[in-house]
């Protein structure tokens, strides 16, 4: 793996996602240093990033040279200034309270060196609230990762009303060389992109359950033996644009209508209550019959296997460059040769 | 594999997802007779299954031996009164309309063993007004597959009103013997259970880019890199029992607030117009860069790569059965030994 362009991170707040992060940049050769206000949180998060390591090496995925060179990489840090001086981009982590990130970025922005960027891990707040009143408010940015990050590449991308593009471009590119995959949204929206349309699917699997139509096992069947697995290489429009000879434009035409009756009739009142969360717990513990930690670690084997899989038999893309990005690719070079002139 | 209880199939109804059906039960060892009284559709599908075992050949997926066996148990049918004769079951992919279902209901009813079993592969419509009239109603029942069926198990069952409650139980045998993942829904809903839920998601997925919230590439990376990667092998329910210590009940106890909200906050009003569909179309070629026939091909080699890695890791589930299934594993032990005795 190329060396990332930002050798020195920080990874502020170290709960279930953050600590993941450590695993991130330290898998792709920076420098990580570590803060949480909580001592035992963060002994916590080196624990885990510990016992990782020793998973990764029992189970072959990596060798013991890569374990102590990952070991190395890695400091926790007393105070927050320690943990930030030196550093080119900060991961961070913290409680999801516009109240308790504003506060920590007026800080971290008053400690951290000029050019550094600042990604926040939030699932659901808009940057232009958290930097409100930030000085270097133009530095930070939302780089909402999937749970757990190490394992699942997607981070969601969303600069705020004062962030400059060129930190947008920057953070893009260093997610990038780190093994992640960003998506750049557009604007804001509650929820983002990816737990919008979870919370879509999530809306209609529990109301089949509750009105009767289906168990917890057929809908969760459904998705893993049916629709999860085309969603692991594509998605909803690559599925689209293979299920009708002409591609998305057939498929959405002639469907046209199924679509829209289908819409009209899906769930919009269903809401969790007591007695139904415990009828899903009950019947989903039936269904997976292990232990809690059990899944999560067999989850943890798989991602990466899916993951193999996919990186073997890449979808072979034409090489004669589409009109935009022969617009891109000149527009590129063009920049290329003014610097090297 | 072991052999199928019905030794004996019928494919009625030769498009694209009845062609498939063909490879599904050839297969699995099944005598398949197949008939379209389009005599060009039948020959395409021939040809089709001739080619889809030459493609798994090369790629070295089965042997030569395996190429023969296949081959000698399809039999293409030139009267449906050829193809029903002596099979147990029949496989039914006729055009999506309840005129042409019911009349060749009664068709197929008339000249049918008694004690044949006819699943349909209807993706809408409920088996109560497809076998209304028909005397023999009672043995009638959906079986929805995924398309394509031999590369995706899961089958939706939705027996009717007059539907034999053995009839069902047979039917989901038959199709777990055949190597496929039935679900049974409880009761009729528009779009049965899998279409429901795509259609939740995609229709979010098309107002984040109509909304101008995402591009279809952003929504496409969000899916296949992100939610996509665990429902490969966990369902909705799944994913939520692994993304909280104490499970399912934990999960949707404490994002209950986040989930209501993000519920309320979802498109219900989002419809495809020509412009609509023109700009995903424009947008997925851009994101897929291929032919569409390359795309198809390369979902082909992907789906069955996915299931393999789902084969290879399954979850250790506990071996001590839970109230519900030591009911059941002592009535079945009763009835061996009733069987013995």
């Amino acid at each position: 793996m190329k060396k990332p362009m930002f050798r020195t991170v920080a990874v502020i707040g170290t709960g279930v996602i953050g600590r993941s992060w450590i695993q991130v940049f330290a898998r792709a050769g920076c420098r990580v240093k570590v803060f949480d206000s909580d001592a035992e949180v963060l002994a916590g998060a080196i624990d885990w990033f510990e016992g990782d390591l020793r998973d990764l090496r029992r189970h072959g995925l990596i060798k013991k040279k890569e374990v102590k060179a990952r070991r190395e990489r890695v400091v926790a840090c007393e105070a927050l200034a320690d943990a930030l001086a030196g550093v080119q981009y900060v991961q961070e982590s913290l409680p999801e309270s516009v109240e308790i990130k504003n506060l920590a970025y007026r800080e971290i922005d008053a400690l951290l060196g000029a050019k550094a960027i600042v990604g926040s891990s939030t699932s659901a707040l808009d940057m232009t609230d958290l930097a409100q009143g930030v000085a270097g408010g133009r530095r930070f940015i939302v780089a909402h990762p999937v749970n757990p990050p190490h394992l699942i590449p997607v981070v969601e991308v969303l600069p705020g009303v004062a962030t400059d593009p060129k930190v947008t471009a920057k953070t893009v590119t260093f997610l990038r060389e780190v093994g992640q995959t960003p998506v750049v949204m557009k604007r804001y929206a509650v929820g983002f992109i990816l737990n919008r349309m979870q919370a879509a699917l999530v809306r209609e699997a529990v109301d089949l359950v509750a009105s009767g139509v289906a168990s917890v096992d057929a809908v969760d069947v459904a998705v893993r033996d049916g629709l999860g697995l085309r969603w692991a290489f594509m998605g909803p429009f690559g599925v689209a644009n293979t299920n009708a000879d002409q591609g998305v434009r057939e498929y959405f035409t002639r469907f046209r209508k199924d679509y829209h009756a289908l819409w009209d009739s899906l769930s919009t009142t269903v809401r969790f209550d007591d007695e139904l969360v415990e009828r899903l717990g009950r019947e989903t513990d039936e269904m997976m019959a292990a232990p809690y930690e059990r899944q999560r670690q067999w989850r943890d084997r798989m991602l990466p296997m899916i993951a193999g899989v996919k990186a073997m038999v890449p979808l072979e893309r034409d090489q004669k460059p589409s009109k935009a990005r022969r617009h891109k690719a000149k527009t590129r070079s063009q920049t290329k040769s003014k610097r090297r002139a």
